[in-house]
């Protein structure tokens, strides 16, 4: 056993404990606390699992899941970006881009290469794990959010023409599930949780 | 789509959002507050994946990762029993199960039957992957409380001989990590983290 390899193992298990710190703006459901990214991750990593016949391609469902358990690691040192905040989106590459060269760096240099390359297939949205990987990022916090009445769209005051942009891309990974988010989120728009912007034509 | 089918997934995935709020007694490392269900197996999952290369016989990363994913579910009703809380030890297995039956039950049955049979096997302590599923849901928190200077064990007034008898069975699945443990437990035993309770014999 090489301890020195064993030894940039642990310090990097050691560092992404962090997440556990790194709060975002879903809230857990029954109106709970707000959600942390390690919470976040083993959510959506069992989603992916649980729903994967839902996927529009077929999929490697352990390259998926490891995909989402790793996927907010930059946020360690980037922060977490919400989804409709557009100046924090602005720097939000670079600075995870960064921020993925310090933590991945910590590993033993093959496992970097590899952690790193599975972020930045995520990241780039192309292949059928990626985008199903992308498809659970959306649809866990949808979850959450849907079930407790759509608190966390009115409390940031969020247009479906802002919620569309993200969760159409749902449809990348998951045509399926995004048809379901696009009939719940017609109904928050209704009930007023989302707030409607859309432009309508004469009838 | 089976719109019935969804909802049975959605109504479990919502069910076990609870984990986040089932508190261990492990401790975040940096002397952080305690861990919840769902920060322990995401990051048990991600030891399983990086530690791989240790486990002492062919493993299946995807269903160890998704046995430590969900290997605490039966905690939403059953409660967090601490590994060396022995009267709780007692009634733990039929709280357990009785658990199961409510919450894998959730679940469209082909995938009740599939979640329920990883979590015997995990239990069962048999199969490659249970062995080394098990080692990571030792390793896991062994690490935070090494980090930590060994405060929980020192909390809990625990001794070398409970340490030990859970942590050898870390050899189980991994007899690289278990002696890489066994090696820290005696330094913490030495600065008194650890309650020596070992007979000696004469020299």
């Amino acid at each position: 056993m090489d301890r020195n390899r064993l030894q940039k193992q642990i310090d990097f298990i050691l560092e992404i404990d962090q997440e556990k710190e790194i709060y975002r703006q879903t809230h857990l459901s029954r109106h709970g606390r707000n959600e942390n990214d390690a919470e976040h991750a083993w959510h959506m990593a069992i989603c992916a699992y649980l729903l994967k016949e839902y996927a529009n391609e077929k999929i490697d469902i352990g390259k998926v899941m490891i995909m989402c358990l790793i996927h907010d690691v930059v946020e360690i040192d980037a922060g977490d970006t919400y989804a409709y905040d557009s100046e924090g989106l602005k720097t939000q590459k670079e600075r995870e881009e960064k921020a993925a060269d310090r933590i991945f760096g910590l590993l033993p240099d093959d496992q970097r290469d590899e952690l790193r390359a599975l972020f930045e297939e995520f990241e780039a949205y192309e292949t059928a794990e990626a985008k199903f990987a992308h498809a659970m990022d959306n649809f866990q916090p949808f979850l959450l959010n849907h079930s407790n009445g759509g608190g966390d769209w009115r409390e940031h005051n969020v247009s479906i023409s802002q919620v569309l942009g993200r969760q159409t891309k749902t449809g990348l990974g998951s045509e399926e599930l995004c048809g379901y988010v696009l009939e719940k989120l017609e109904e928050h728009v209704k009930s007023g949780d989302i707030r409607e912007d859309r432009i309508k034509t004469a009838e």
